[in-house]
């Protein structure tokens, strides 16, 4: 039976924690009370951290945590192509996990104002609970997570979501991590970096730059609006609609995400994914550092020759409320700042969503689906590389014509002040629905219906689709 | 529109090849019409073949085709696990190729009588189509693979599947095929060794000992009877069955694949899958055969100390009908037979299949669903390892509880005379619904849905569906 629950939380700018805007000055408070000092410093500094003799990979005495290794990636379709890249290796699956509860009749999520080293505003709002497989074991010593027991004792009829989604292809090396939202009863003691926001809450707060962690926004994700525990049909959702007097615009998503047939079914965008995994014969064969082409390894960091992509950093971190208070680590510095849109367009009078498959040298299989347009932006500005396709539409779309247009965050553990331009645009009704080869209509419905067999939609692709407002409308 | 035209092609047992004595009668015709000779030789007797002399890898002169390594493999779940044994690289996706076609309103499949080096009775019926990219490129100097170009040219409207499915994750490394059923119209002109048979007829020869082939299962294991090209309801269902006059038995697998929701929802299996991948982290290096432990290397045999599982030999190879006649290549020989064995019981009166989630080293992703029991025989036989759960009760099932006992033969491209026993068993009803944790019941409809998205059930798994008689009813 549909009862609205996610639908009610999403429309609740109100709550237990008070307005959007008293969450935004909590955030505050908490960036003014923790004291946090990042410096970068030299590898040598890195205490526990060190390059291997033989090969140059970076990595941590215990050989836990994650490394920084080589890769020779060889994409074999009409033609070949050969290069190699560093990488990070991180076999381990972390939890991100996300408690629930129902408060009043909505659904709150608990959120935690948390510092990551690499946050470029220190706080952000980050699950419940996220941890790797060392963090957990206490590899580091430190404090056990708290709330970690609620999702390793967590029963089938309390998960909401539980996945094992991607991370940065073009980074990590077939890295994944759980998402789960865990639905509790009763009372949950929390301490002050804790808050119960609403769907609705954090959306908004996704309308704002670097507000909302990466690991929050892939967790949600996954979350379907109209689906909840059960099934839905567009008979009891229309009810529902008129008894709420919705209508229009907002009801655009909604319907949206409830269509599993849309301009191409799931078969038939299963079919176009076999064959373009059959046809990019995608091999990673992992080498040493110090066997990548064109890479520099300094005192301080590790780049490439011509400077662009990425650098590998030391940083000296101290924290107040972390498990350890002072570390180092490596961490991962972008040269350029990277741009990921989506393009949506009503055809036959239901929202999609053109879709890229995309093969990135670390994804588990092959290709996943991107967004329509997922670049950096110092490669398209003077032409380097290539020119993505959409690219220009997206630039130059009208102001009317977009629908979300925020900075957001990587993930601030691993990569030191990453953030990237989230648009989406909708096409005014000349755009084409023939598109390239590599490209597909997707409904939100079928987006999140591939969300629930993991690794088909890649990270910027979700952290899209959890930013995407459903209450903010799309006219043609 | 439901219109039962797989149902239809399930029901016909004659058609435009004859009987099912018919074709039985042509396959002993081709084997004794073409001249086959394997003998086993020395490594040294293969032409092209070599073991390298820094790794003792096994590879080809050309890097092409496929190679046997060894592997390191750490399982790390409350326990460390750590071993390492060879394996089979062959990291390209091949076509595993099936042409359909309608005559006289019923659906015909296009198979072939191949000769496969490694087949206990030389002759058995294979796709259309079974090349790998070696293959169709041509890198052994052969014939270019006849109706290759309607898979490589095929339509996504032509299309019934087109899946990446696994294969024995014990044997190889993370191997994928492409399983396709490409619909064609108009005349398709063949030669002695194809021929057009109903589903019904391959039904019915599968319940015979090695005459379907291992990829011809596979293939077709994927495809829904009840749902044809498009949605089907349990009306329609339920009208096509009352003017058929079908009642009892034949309609109970039926219902169980139309149903989407059984005894577990597809989240829950979902999430069930998520704990599990996630509890048992799976680690896989690639190590040089000579480094791995207990395994000698002789002039003509590459095999455990103990003598257990298999071992890799030579063989020489003469085939009449193939695109090369003559060959040398290692293959795998078994040690031991194997066994194969779902459980089915009526839960709330659908049928559900108890399927293990079963961790191999060469998985794609950690876990796949494995049928109930899969095992070595000489494993269990002398208590030797373990004696896996549920052996018992497929071992003592009496006769009338027993749906399908059959010998079927592995590829026998690469494994030498590989046959395994084949069982399906119905559980009494004192059989307890409550199974350890690695189980789980699926309804027809769950385990076809999975094998939609890939990688979710092993071929062990597909085998036993593919061979599953619809017709033959369970009374409990």
């Amino acid at each position: 039976m549909f009862d609205g629950r996610i639908i009610k939380s999403l429309l609740a700018l109100n709550g237990v924690s008070g307005s959007v805007q008293d969450i935004l000055s909590w955030i505050r408070q908490r960036n003014q009370d923790v004291h946090v000092a990042v410096n970068l410093v030299d590898f040598d500094d890195l205490q526990h951290w060190s390059f291997d003799n033989k090969t140059k990979n970076l990595k941590h005495d215990t050989g836990l945590f994650f490394a920084v290794e080589g890769i020779k990636v060889r994409i074999n379709t009409d033609h070949e192509i050969i290069w190699s890249q560093r990488i990070i290796n991180q076999p381990e699956i972390g939890y991100l996990g996300i408690l629930a509860k129902e408060i009043d009749g909505v659904f709150y999520f608990l959120l935690q104002a948390k510092i990551e080293p690499g946050n470029v505003n220190n706080v952000q709002l980050s699950p419940t609970l996220q941890a790797t497989r060392s963090n957990y074991n206490q590899a580091h010593g430190g404090r056990r997570p708290v709330f970690l027991e609620y999702f390793q004792k967590s029963t089938v009829k309390q998960l909401l979501l539980d996945q094992l989604q991607s991370e940065q292809g073009g980074s990590f090396l077939r890295k994944r991590n759980r998402n789960m939202i865990v639905v509790v009863e009763g009372d949950v003691s929390l301490s002050p970096d804790f808050r119960w926001l609403t769907l609705g809450q954090i959306q908004a707060l996704m309308q704002f730059d670097n507000i909302v962690n990466m690991d929050t926004r892939t967790v949600l994700s996954g979350l379907k609006l109209v689906d909840g525990f059960g099934k839905t049909t567009f008979y009891e959702v229309n009810k529902f609609f008129a008894d709420h007097k919705f209508h229009g615009d907002v009801e655009m998503f909604f319907f949206s995400e409830l269509s599993l047939v849309g301009y191409k079914t799931i078969d038939e965008i299963l079919f176009w994914l076999s064959e373009l995994k059959s046809k990019y014969e995608l091999q990673v064969k992992s080498i040493p550092l110090n066997e990548v082409d064109e890479w520099v390894i300094t005192r301080s960091e590790v780049y490439r020759e011509d400077k662009r992509f990425f650098k590998v950093v030391a940083a000296k971190i101290e924290i107040q409320n972390r498990e350890v208070q002072t570390w180092g680590q490596p961490m991962i510095q972008p040269m350029q700042e990277g741009l990921c849109a989506f393009i949506a367009k009503k055809i036959n009078g239901i929202i999609h969503f053109l879709v890229q498959a995309k093969i990135e040298c670390g994804n588990f299989d092959v290709v996943e689906m991107a967004p329509t347009v997922q670049c950096l932006t110092g490669n398209y500005k003077d032409g380097y590389l290539y020119t993505p396709d959409f690219l220009d539409y997206v630039l130059d779309a009208s102001e009317d014509m977009i629908i979300l247009n925020t900075l957001q965050s990587e993930e601030g553990g691993r990569f030191f002040h990453e953030q990237n331009r989230y648009i989406i645009v909708k096409a005014d009704s000349g755009f084409c629905v023939d598109v390239p080869e590599n490209y597909q209509w997707l409904t939100l419905g079928q987006l999140k219906e591939f969300l629930r067999y993991n690794n088909y939609l890649n990270i910027q692709a979700r952290s899209l689709l959890a930013a995407l407002n459903y209450t903010k409308g799309i006219n043609e």
